[in-house]
């Protein structure tokens, strides 16, 4: 694991993390942050990924109108370039960018308020509850399938989430399928909660923030890692609990690095969206830097607790060394695109 | 399947159903509805299991202060007696009570606005997103986990929640667990959609109030029967496409059981709440009879869908024909449970 510029896996003190702070970096990675480096993304696969996914959104007119500058802003292929090193071929990693596409896609379109599609807080309940049935199918009478099947066709957001999971099922099996509806499931009510606290203006404390963010995750990402990898974690070892601990750890990490990457964005457009810092200076009375810099302290000891408890199962299976060596790819591969993607993210000038 | 009076499979014409309504009928079977008879309940160990329930529930802590009329008004223990005839002994039976009691506990302190216990639509995702950590525990840095655990265990529907996952998970399988999890995602996602339409008084189409429902179900329930009955249908075998459609199908008939049995208590207590019936009066423009005639109609086609593509399914498989038995069955004891539980429901009188 390393910070920004040591490879040392002690986790400073908070006077050496505010030294580490100075100068102010506006891109690069979050000083004194735990990670490791990322395999490299091969820019041809990146680039032939965004024309797959970008031609399969044409098909299915997934966009919205002002939607084209957000897709090569968000550097799709790349992300899942990076974040799936192992990936079997192009064909899964096109479905792991079709899965991610579409979370995008639904998050923009029902839940962000401030990016003017559509998206409401209050009755978020309603639009999920239509978008969960995408992938969790209805079942009852023939003219009320169809009559479901037409509303799920009718829209962008219900189309990209029921199309990428048919692409998924085509080779993932019906547990590691099941797995993702349950993570979709979970994310859906991370984003419930999320907005339920917006709406009513409720300050959580620091472990309800993060309980919500174990739901509002990069989860459903993750977890499909052994699908796309070519192979299958069975289910009844992915069930055991300290394989969903390892799981949660490190989607918790990578989940919280999106919190300190998003910081500087979240805080300009919107100042009381909630994330970690912000939650942690509200709760502890702290100025934002110090609450950035204990959220910064949470992270790596999730980050800790997830290679040691992932190296010590590693050690009782191969099939789990790789599932772990798979999810800490993930982790890794995201903190790169964060940590480079300068059109969305940027720490704060004045540090 | 029997209709109240006959054994016929045949779903009955309107004029029929509509002729079979008269004379009014306070208690008993909805007439024409299809259901089929329940394995009588013991009331031995249906009182059993109120005794142990209601221990259980002192010894947590768990009622508030107004609950204890409810407990026995609701017939917990005769419930669980009906549903699992196949249980394999008093304790697995009081696990499937004790998750009962807690789902309805959860339900009436959080969702429901009229009982008065402080429950609101509004907001609603923040308490159901702890309720979901309850069972999907939080996994963190040790002080965070500490104080995700002090505050379960300060709340008697958290403290409900938690104690009986820990007791099913003591016999279940990691995976019948997780199944159990996933169920009650999918619970309080409905929970959720229902609260926003209440909230925004949206009309749902049919088929999207269905869906809703599908969600809003009794599916965590009836996806135990396995673990009650002391065997474990593989989760690879669950996952399948065809078994989570019966499942689905099941779930549904027995959730529209509900709506019929509730529609005379909901339409006394909230004229506004959302039931089967009203959602088909309101979209199709049609007086409230003819609207429930339809609605019973829309149950008995889900009920004959289930039992024929039950039947198919189950000559391929031993255990796949145990498991469907252990549906039905729950599916006839519920039944039985609302013809007959008189303190809550009751057709109109005017009919």
């Amino acid at each position: 694991m390393s910070t920004a510029s040591t490879s040392s896996h002690a986790l400073p003190g908070p006077p050496n993390i505010a030294e580490r702070l100075r100068p102010a970096r506006r891109t690069g990675a979050v000083p004194a942050l735990h990670y490791r480096p990322a395999v490299p993304a091969d820019p041809e696969k990146a680039a032939e990924l965004d024309r797959r996914l970008e031609a399969w959104a044409r098909e299915l007119d997934l966009f919205p109108a002002a939607w084209k500058g957000d897709f090569s802003g968000f550097q799709f292929g790349r992300a899942v370039v990076l974040q799936h090193p192992g990936g079997l071929d192009l064909d899964r990693l096109t479905v792991a960018g079709k899965l991610l596409l579409a979370e995008n896609i639904v998050d923009s379109c029902y839940c962000e308020e401030d990016e003017g599609r559509g998206g409401s807080r209050r009755g978020l309940g309603g639009p999920l509850i239509i978008a969960q049935s995408a992938l969790d199918p209805y079942h009852g009478i023939p003219e009320l399938e169809e009559e479901w099947r037409e509303g799920i066709r009718a829209d962008g957001p219900l189309r990209s989430y029921h199309f990428a999971l048919t692409d998924f099922a085509s080779f993932a099996t019906p547990s590691q399928t099941d797995r993702f509806v349950h993570d979709i499931a979970r994310l859906h009510l991370g984003y419930l909660a999320e907005a339920a606290w917006m709406e009513t203006g409720y300050l959580p404390r620091v472990w309800e923030y993060l309980v919500m963010r174990q739901f509002n995750n990069f989860r459903p990402c993750l977890s499909i890692v052994d699908a796309v990898d070519g192979y299958e974690l069975p289910e009844q070892l992915y069930a055991r609990p300290e394989i969903q601990r390892i799981t949660a750890l490190a989607c918790n990490a990578t989940t919280i690095v999106n919190d300190l990457y998003s910081f500087t964005k979240e805080l300009a457009s919107d100042p009381d969206h909630l994330n970690l810092p912000q939650v942690v200076a509200a709760n502890d009375r702290r100025g934002l830097k110090a609450a950035y810099l204990k959220s910064v302290g949470i992270h790596n000891r999730i980050m800790d607790a997830f290679e040691e408890e992932s190296a010590a199962l590693a050690a009782t299976s191969p099939l789990i060394a790789r599932y772990a060596e798979g999810l800490a790819a993930w982790v890794s591969g995201n903190h790169e695109w964060h940590a480079t993607n300068t059109n969305r993210y940027h720490l704060p000038d004045y540090w």
